[in-house]
């Protein structure tokens, strides 16, 4: 990822999102409204945003109008604002920078203490821009595309709440590649390969990887593990059986399945455009999410 | 395991359990029944068995009565009619022997084909009694007791549909361990240990070994393990977030919990009286279940 | 994949190569020769397959010379004979056929007993082209690049025989990764991740996935999982500390390491070609090896 | 593990050990000397420590007079020096408290900080003593024990430096459990399974489950996984095949194998007597250890 060095870029309007339901982002949001006020740039404030806090004065816009009227977006908030914001606007290849209200997120990577010095470069076209892949995940029912969503981190298939595992039958492009018996099955992104698919065993995937990774979770059979495919792949699991089996994009967008249902996925024909500053460091940033500088865990054995 | 050289057992009045839902088992269960009647015992028909499966003139007998009148159960079926009539017999320390109908079975253990020359043999005396551990699951809200189930395999504190993982905090013996978040927590019976657990990456535990293995599923912390501590402990899991969270006890008995639930899990104060044959052999079981003999995998990188 | 709809290949002089130290190969090299000969194809034998096994007549080379003299190989016998063939070959763009002795390989995916059927169709042009990637390890010492070898599977920095772990420094195009203590590195191509690198908990990468996947063997941070990369990156993994480490590339070319050596791995300037039949199917092939269909291991819990 | 209400203990003889290699150890030891001395205690330093850190006018004793002749040890050092030391002193039921120099160990419970006034408590009776098992591994060659080692955290059978994975015959009590190709297979007791075992994904045993765990180390089959048994079984492991293996104790005393060797492997006669402060707590050390109160990992996809 080398630095852009193209001319700085057309940023007039800006999108300005913060975390839902967090009072205690308006202080945050304040800063940030007169940051952008003295550069005298236009700024829209995403509609929710707005309800949930009153910034009188600001035009308001939400879904398609947002992303039609915006030459960039910033989220202020965490991974989760940050994902429901990349689903609404990658389609209009808005590009977004992210803002971390506390704790460092894998996608909301500048720290609030360090804002307004890091927005100063970036809007003079200081920064590193990244193409993160999306997932589009319909659901097939009767030959009859029923519903669809996106997703930035992954689709899941999801048993229910029965407490028996869900069949369900997997195939690639076409071509059967296995039955399993599950909770779960995840199709995860690279970017969302440090989300759930992590946490249920799956590799993770650097966003440079153009693939997707599909990971069970608690398979019964114990030889059935983490596969990375092409993303240029298309993606087919049918439910066999399972009650109450659900699919989920990013862990929200929920759609019931039928037994017989088909969820078919692909990557979307557009993709994030992430905004990160020029010292971003993919690497670093696992480190400190993943503690990996402190060696958790073992003693040496040693004398 | 030594044989037993104890006198003949005295097995006069046999209850005998079928599989539910399957009608190809009465054949088996009526050559079983002659068999039985060839050598003069009482055989007492479990009522869901004989309301399925009509087989006049027989006693029938569910419940309590069951357990309190007869002195060895025969469970023609598979491991999941095996859990259930478990959970009803233990209680009443009826040994119980296991033959499965298709499948081998960690818990039904003789083959259809062996039945009446394994039966023959267990009938007079020569058999192995493996004595098997279950989990007392209650649940306690406001204080109280409000439900509670008896497990052979495990009792699984899940997840609700709502895509979000469950915070918990689990103590053992009334000391903190630790707060998880996860998409579940299984607390495992050796004889559990090769069911779900095993799935979700717990280790198997031979039935000797006096130990419970708590073991989470999809857990956000990369350090969490599975952790094996004996069986004498009580656990108390107190769930600290999540809609719609369940426990199931051998993923049946379905309890919905509430924020601030608590499940309390102990060793039940009697065991199950499981009878094999003579030649039974655990190890030789987990290979053929687990198909360790076949070395599924991988290529030798040998010349 | 679609069907090579290209015009035949040229395949006229063709390199038979053998599995070392196997006299059972004799009578299938001596059928291979035949059926090449009526059909007037020129074979050269690989000379140490010469010298193992008499078939006299044949021209025989070695190395290069075999590699800049051939249009075609086929090797009949094992993933390790793939491998080391395939290191030798890939070179001078060789395509490849592999044929198995006797357990299906993932190279080898032709059996024994098709194989004059199989490769009618091939040599007659239906066949599918297959490009796998291999890595180049140099291995750097006070500034000097002192050894280097190819890799199809992986190259693998292993501990040496102490006991104890080795500490290494890890970074990816200059940018450092991780320091790691464990008791190996594997550095796998998609080839290689159904290799050594599954038995390290790696996942699963189609040959398709233009990445590399590094995965750490028992490591001391829990945190420690297996990351997939471009294959595009250069890796650098220093050695910090460990007596008798050592360097393996395919389980084989070794090279003992001291502390301070750096390892430097890169994707090599040319790909093996192999050659599948027509019906060659990447999922049915890991579904046999790793016996998929059979969903080894656990019981279903139901009634 | 209640409260020990029994007499103060009889304390007179105390042995001092001192991490190897290590001249940072001086002034706390002379510190602890003088708090032992100001108690009237008399000190035995061991030979080794007394040969490296010259302390005049203590009496000095290694091995068995060592073992026969103090009713008490202090390790101040850590894990790996109080393993060598629990490995010599275990055989003379000589209990053993454990200092940490810097890190917290899990043997090594008591930090420099608090040494005094921890000590002070202890000798005056106030203290938890619990019980560690230690395994005994033998080396068994033409039929005669060619060697023996003992071992508080584990017995490991490890694959030598070919490149090649060793192939292994495992049984339990004289019953064949499975045939193991792997890079080595560790058999740890309790006190071993945070140790090497829970980075070859072993599970977490408590120290008073009275078990050994198998834990295979990067297995070829992908149904193999580690399996906790009663230690009270003799484990056989037999080497099939595998050029320059070997066997390791802790890390340590290392026996090189050869193609037909059995090691065998069961609980020592005698145990590790470990003394802990009153309010040790086993799980909040683990949670130390291993970070559990930071929830390494993940983000919450939540809004």
């Amino acid at each position: 990822m080398p630095p852009t060095t193209t001319p700085p870029p057309n940023f007039h309007k800006i999108a300005l999102i913060g975390r839902y339901n967090s009072p205690s982002i308006t202080a945050p949001l304040q800063q940030l409204l007169k940051f952008l006020e003295s550069r005298a740039l236009t700024v829209v404030i995403e509609a929710e945003t707005a309800r949930q806090i009153p910034l009188p004065g600001y035009a308001t816009a939400s879904g398609p109008e947002l992303g039609e009227n915006v030459d960039l977006a910033i989220v202020l908030g965490g991974d989760g604002t940050m994902l429901s914001i990349a689903r609404l606007l990658a389609p209009y290849r808005v590009p977004i920078i992210g803002i971390n209200q506390g704790r460092l997120g894998f996608l909301t990577d500048i720290p609030l203490s360090a804002m307004e010095e890091t927005l100063n470069a970036m809007l003079a076209g200081q920064y590193r821009e990244e193409s993160r892949s999306l997932i589009e995940a319909e659901l097939i029912r009767g030959g009859q595309v029923v519903d669809c969503a996106l997703a930035l981190n992954d689709a899941v298939i999801n048993r229910g709440l029965t407490g028996s595992m869900i069949d369900c039958e997997m195939s690639i492009d076409g071509r059967f590649v296995y039955t399993l018996r599950a909770d779960g099955l995840i199709i995860a992104t690279p970017t969302g390969s440090t989300a759930y698919a992590l946490s249920a065993h799956g590799p993770i995937m650097h966003p440079q990887v153009p693939a997707f990774v599909l990971v069970p979770v608690a398979p019964h059979a114990l030889t059935n593990r983490p596969i990375a495919i092409s993303d240029s792949c298309v993606i087919t699991v049918t439910l066999l059986r399972g009650m109450e089996a659900s699919l989920h994009c990013d862990g929200h967008a929920q759609m019931r399945l039928q037994e017989g249902d088909h969820v078919q996925v692909r990557r979307a024909p557009y993709s994030l455009r992430l905004l990160h500053p020029q010292n971003y460091d993919y690497y670093a940033m696992l480190r400190q999410k993943l503690h990996w500088s402190e060696t958790p865990g073992l003693e040496k054995n040693s004398t």
